[in-house]
């Protein structure tokens, strides 16, 4: 059989990531290259007590088809807790329930671009999203990440070059993979230059719940007059990813469209997920909920960060996240990445090498990835451990 | 705000039929519109049973991500339940778990066509596989239905003359919308024709357990010897639509494919979902379970089709389904069926306009579809006599 695949698909790699994770065989390797959210922070008992409900009362409600725009009270409940936890005004008609919010961000990209237009992103960034891209033909074009977020110098530099951007793909809280937050300044410009160069910011915001230092931030979508902003959430972090439950709010002219294209994708969001949430918003204290996970990650942040600073070499560098899922480390130049990453391997430790992050595919990278939130803190521990012992091993104490 | 929306999405409007359902405010609208399964079809009781089994066993292995190609032992199910009960011969490893068919099919279009490529599609034919298509850039060409499939010989001719044709989409079981199933002999003779001009079957079977009536044909995909069939089938119909499950079986190299390009779109598939779905197979049997849904759509098929006999004019003609969920008839030439739609929807009774499953959206149709799935025989019974009354008023008796 000799196939003639779609170009766009032809050479796309699956997630360098989601490889590693099917062949993390060996039950003794202690993964930091997930990222997953932490098992203990899943509200597990009251999901279960939600869901004998939904069958006890109604179940054909559950388990009939229903509309692609997503479950009426859950569009009005997630329209709720953006207006009072993150000051963004919109209506529920401007909500779009997604099957996570990786299809929010790829429904906002096939709704704007053609084959062949710019999406700039942030550089490095994370994989799922850039892949969406790639697999639709989009060229992407990355914009170098300061401590702060990205270069606004280097930004504006595309922006007077390039006359084919449609959008700017951000996740300006605790970025996947560096863990970095992007500034109040940053945050106020960039929505300046999208209005004076007319192209869309598509803002992911799958982490802005998990802080759990610093002062929270107002997403760039609050600060929206006119629908230049797409807001992606996500419940994964927040309530459970297996449930696949997302969000994104946009003008109703391009919800519209993204409607459309969803319907040809998968019609709806499973209908027992979208009714199973909306109750658990209904029956939970959000805040106590969203403060227990923010214990959670706070831990288990502070697990690695203390045997960072006492097991790495000091010629590594790190990111010291706010929130989130992951901190970001990198080596000296002169030593080789993807060598120090194999390494780990054969030392029972995954981390993922930063050139998976990398916009261009081709593009050259020092860092890697390691993730708190899934391995237990004993596993944090030992890996962080073994990592050190690596780290002095290449360059030195 | 002036958006730039992507071409191919631009102009492409939202399902005629989900518009319509959703505009069906008047309570006392009977719609024949939808093509929603039988509620009293649903297991409810027992899925209601295992949904409280999965939360007090194990409720992390239900919340946490999972891999993109679906949860190994309902692939194994699904591989296991082809092969005996319609005789495709597929590993585990050739299935990918998607939510709904409708995911399968838009994959299976992805991964294989470029913007520009054509997908033949018999005429006319379901709507959401049409705009799936559609959205996507790809050209769509119909093929003429006759009562036992295809022209072959227009699919021949279009097949000579065109030389970008990667996929043929068919619904050989009780099509959607004709309600017409493919002969044994048409189904032979187009693998044999995607043999020769080299181009791809998408055999999109959601409805063929649905059988009522006649003899048990096999799938196309049972004939295949390398390839040359993707078949997607789904849980919509034999399990609840709420669940959105559906799969493809296709050959390994395409999946990996189709795969990438799912990750990309929602990383995988609800896993509550699929993990109820697989103790739903293990626990039930599946024989006597399919067998009552059988029983339950050949009744309503009968209210409907006694219905008709009696009271429509006698210049319409109608198929006589074998099974699924439609019923299509056909006005004499000289009516005009749009005005005869809105006249039904005035008088309380929603159709489909015939025109909305044409290939070709400036195309001229005469039909109309009927869903007897969804009413209750009541309504059934009552929305006959009016269409009824209405085509005596049309077209005489």
């Amino acid at each position: 059989m000799n196939f003639h695949f779609a170009a766009q698909l032809a050479n796309l790699k699956p997630s360098a990531i989601r490889e590693i994770l099917k062949s993390a065989g060996d039950p003794n390797l202690i993964s930091l290259a997930a990222g997953n959210p932490a098992p203990e922070a899943f509200p597990s008992e009251i999901l279960g007590k939600i869901a004998a409900e939904v069958f006890a009362s109604d179940p054909t409600s559950v388990l009939q088809y229903s509309v692609t725009e997503g479950y009426a009270p859950l569009r009005k409940k997630i329209s709720d807790l953006l207006r009072c936890r993150w000051q963004i005004q919109s209506r529920a008609e401007e909500v779009l329930v997604t099957s996570g919010a990786q299809q929010a961000i790829e429904l906002t990209a096939r709704a704007l671009c053609n084959p062949g237009d710019v999406i700039l992103c942030e550089d490095p960034s994370f994989i799922g999203s850039l892949n969406a891209f790639r697999s639709h033909g989009m060229r992407l074009i990355g914009v170098p990440m300061e401590e702060d977020g990205i270069s606004l110098a280097a930004l504006e530099e595309i922006l007077k070059r390039e006359k084919s951007v449609k959008l700017f793909y951000t996740i300006p809280n605790f970025q996947n993979p560096t863990g970095r937050t992007t500034s109040l300044a940053k945050r106020k410009k960039l929505l300046e230059l999208a209005m004076a160069y007319d192209f869309i910011i598509l803002e992911d915001d799958p982490y802005g719940e998990l802080r759990f230092a610093g002062e929270k931030l107002p997403p760039i979508k609050s600060f929206d007059p006119s629908g230049y902003v797409v807001y992606c959430g996500s419940f994964s972090k927040t309530v459970a990813p297996g449930l696949r439950l997302g969000f994104a709010i946009a003008h109703k002219e391009l919800l519209a469209r993204m409607t459309v294209a969803k319907q040809g994708e998968d019609v709806h969001t499973a209908l027992l997920s979208q009714v199973m949430l909306d109750r658990f918003l209904q029956q939970v204290d959000y805040d106590s909920h969203i403060h227990r996970l923010q214990e959670i990650y706070r831990a288990k942040a502070d697990v690695m960060l203390f045997g960072i600073r006492k097991e790495f070499s000091s010629r590594i560098r790190y990111t010291v996240p706010e929130g989130g899922l992951f901190i970001w480390a990198t080596l000296p130049d002169e030593v080789d990445m993807p060598t120090f990453c194999k390494k780990a391997a054969e030392n029972l430790v995954a981390v993922v090498p930063g050139k998976a992050f990398c916009v261009d595919e081709q593009g050259l990278s020092h860092a890697f990835r390691m993730n708190f939130s899934t391995p237990t803190n004993e596993q944090i521990e030992k890996a962080v451990q073994i990592l050190g012992r690596l780290t002095k091993e290449v360059c030195g104490a």
